[in-house]
């Protein structure tokens, strides 16, 4: 495997950005400007958007400024400057055409970020192992922060992969991640929307309900699918140095 | 009405505890032994505990500490230095043989907790008059705290008090308060524990649900019904200071 490359380096309100590639895919590593780079947490983004989509980057200054962590971004296969295929094409299409004909949309979702998942696992893996070659990271825990189709992909990768010691998921349907969630067994947040249109209230509840591990939290707010309450970041920052700083 | 009558005033860790009556009432205030005196958060004890016991100075203290808030806890009606009558001994003696023998012990606890909060709310809101006409509380919103036996008693005491702007509720069933919890419309954290040997979780969840409040999180934590993990009382520090002091 080649070693990680760092492209553009930049850096603002205090956490420098560095751009990197592995194995042609692209990410960006947060880190304090100053000090030392703290344990990582791996932030899935979701359906649609890219590594440095607003909520990404807001929740890796959150875990760098508040929490003195670090955090690494993806593109998700087919997202962000990745190419996609006619199949990709036409699965986004038909995502697209069933929310506007407000037609249920879950099962189009899971199964083609099943797809995704199954591609995207190794290439966490793979940047992870790159990562902790560096000497400022090294080896030790590190958390996983993903919603929507970040937790699509970050169920199977957090079952398959014991470096990721904590995890925060959610707002996602149960049937095609529930295998993969009962054999997860370390410390959970679950964030969910009590009153999402596109997921059934009893399939994030099951889901929650699914996970093997013993320390698990749920967190339900009121409000609709794109509704999360920006707190919530607030709290998973919390919970990773609750679990990877102390 | 007679005035607030301060007693003993002791203090620990930056704390001051000021121990007081109000209508024969005893309450004890907590705020911070130097600087101004937050925002009031009351904070109502659970079953067979009392106005000092550890959960509740844990918190006044996080609240005062963490919080730049101050606190007060009450002794409810038949707990800790108050008298109880005939009918509470009967009560506790029926609980509690429910208890050992392991049968369902929540119709009684409903029952018996719907008229200790009959009791208990116009306490609350004498003692929230009296603490209002001190200069160094003054008028404002302020904050309710309580689970268990402190929720059948805050749901009824917020549905009716104006001046309470944010509550944090929960680990209760849910009929004998459904009715009221409707009334509510102010912020809410609501807890509740996955897995409760004494409230159903189907209740816990329909509880949360039948609040009128269109800001609320539900916080459920796997673990049994005494097992409300402390990074709660964390969580609602913080609650209590984005909805008072912000």
């Amino acid at each position: 495997m080649k070693p990680i490359e760092f492209t553009t380096r930049t850096s603002s309100d205090g956490v420098l950005e560095r751009d990197f590639v592995v194995d042609d895919v692209p990410g960006v590593l947060w880190s304090a400007e100053t000090g030392p780079t703290g344990p990582l947490v791996l932030l899935g983004h979701g359906g649609g958007t890219h590594k440095r989509a607003a909520g990404m980057s807001g929740r890796a200054h959150k875990l760098v400024l508040d929490g003195g962590l670090s955090a690494v971004t993806l593109d998700a296969p087919a997202h962000g400057d990745r190419p996609r295929s006619a199949y990709d094409e036409e699965q986004v299409e038909i995502m697209q055409r069933l929310m506007a004909a407000g037609d249920p949309v879950g099962p189009v979702v899971e199964e083609y970020n099943a797809d995704i998942a199954r591609r995207a696992v190794p290439e966490w893996r793979a940047t992870l192992d790159a990562l902790q070659r560096l000497p400022e990271i090294g080896a030790g825990p590190v958390g996983y922060f993903g919603l929507n189709m970040g937790t699509a992909i970050g169920i199977p990768l957090v079952a398959a992969e014991p470096r990721i010691a904590a995890a925060v998921f959610g707002v996602f349907w149960h049937d095609s991640v529930a295998p993969a969630a009962k054999e997860i067994t370390v410390p959970l947040e679950f964030v969910m929307q009590w009153d999402d249109e596109h997921i059934p209230r009893e399939q994030g509840l099951a889901l929650f309900d699914a996970f093997g591990s013993t320390q698990k939290t749920l967190h339900a707010n009121a409000g609709r699918h794109k509704e999360v309450p920006r707190f919530e970041s607030d709290s998973a920052t919390r919970f990773f140095v609750r679990h990877l700083l102390s």
